[in-house]
């Protein structure tokens, strides 16, 4: 009966609230406020819907959508993973994937499956939507810390060479973004925001 | 040329962060913090996604999902207007007008257009996807103040035609969602979190 799913579904809404205590490191455009990961996931959202035309290959925009609204959600259970975080390995670790299973477990089964399935489409990153959705979750933090005197860059001292490394995948999903994307980068640079491994 | 394109679509994308600081009267789930504009369109856009389902008429969901991550930027200028105010009115005001104007105007035209058309379609809510996705707006406070011993209805002294009123609409997106959003109302009189009129 439709009563018995929709009491499961209510309860996942329910769940998924937690997602607004959880904290990012990066803070909100010109602001010493940290985002949430609730208000993360709806800004890359509407990104990606601003900036879908830019993607390097054609991308079903509802599934870029599904995947950025769910892709932190596990993180309510196993808080966020700073991008720059030299210890802990973001890729789909162990504690992600039994959060995914409790979390969506929530929904009646076959919807559960559908969402566990986008996530690891997302996670893995092999196709066009999920290479598009990683582009926005890169981008965003440079324009944030661009806004904010280095943000995260100058906060925790990260050299060139590994904001690089960390944020390059862009080009994989929008070669035009990341055409902009690096010059935020350069001009961090030239302002001192961020240090190449010379003057470190 | 896009990169033109791409300056005016990151000036909006920077606009926007805007709506994180605009604060709602409810309140989180079983919560003294109130929500901001940004969380709550990321739930309603992830319920509408977990409750397509229930709609009364087959809907298109990225178009849904379009009106619910937008709907609430007006405010950015023209304040969040209360569910229960009993002055001002909230139906598409000149200053929602204007406000939407100024801030989808920061697009390129073409997408501004676009963007503000959904807007008007999701204002007029005359459509099947309007109407579904007016049901997960008025659904997600009934949900917050049912977990947190009335919320709004109780602070506010609402009464038990007013919130009948003011929500009776979801029915005209989802009857399976209304039957069951009626019953947290009738709960919530039975624990004395609304008044019926006789009562007050
Ligand atoms: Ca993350």
């Amino acid at each position: 009966m439709n009563s018995d799913k929709l009491l499961q579904q209510v309860a996942f809404i329910h769940e998924i609230d937690k997602l607004k205590y959880i904290q990012r490191k990066t803070r909100l455009f010109n602001s010493d406020r940290r985002e949430n990961d609730a208000e993360h996931s709806w800004h890359l959202a509407l990104m990606a819907l601003t900036l879908a035309e830019h993607a390097n290959e054609p991308v079903d925009t509802l599934k870029v959508l599904k995947m950025l609204l769910i892709h932190d959600l596990v993180e309510i259970d196993s808080g966020d993973v700073f991008l720059y975080d030299t210890i802990i390995n973001h890729d789909n670790t162990v504690a992600e994937r039994k959060a995914a299973e409790r979390i969506f477990g929530l929904l009646p089964e076959k919807q559960a499956k559908e969402f566990i399935a986008i996530w690891e489409e997302f996670e893995t990153g092999d196709t066009p939507e999920a290479r598009f959705a990683h582009s926005m979750d890169r981008f965003e933090p440079i324009l944030q810390n661009a806004s904010n005197q280095g943000g995260t860059w100058t906060e925790y001292n990260v050299p060139y060479d590994t904001v690089i490394q960390k944020t390059r995948k862009i080009e994989h999903g929008s070669a035009v973004i990341w055409d902009f994307a690096e010059k935020l980068i350069d001009d961090g640079v030239d302002k001192g925001y961020i240090k190449k491994t010379g003057d470190l």
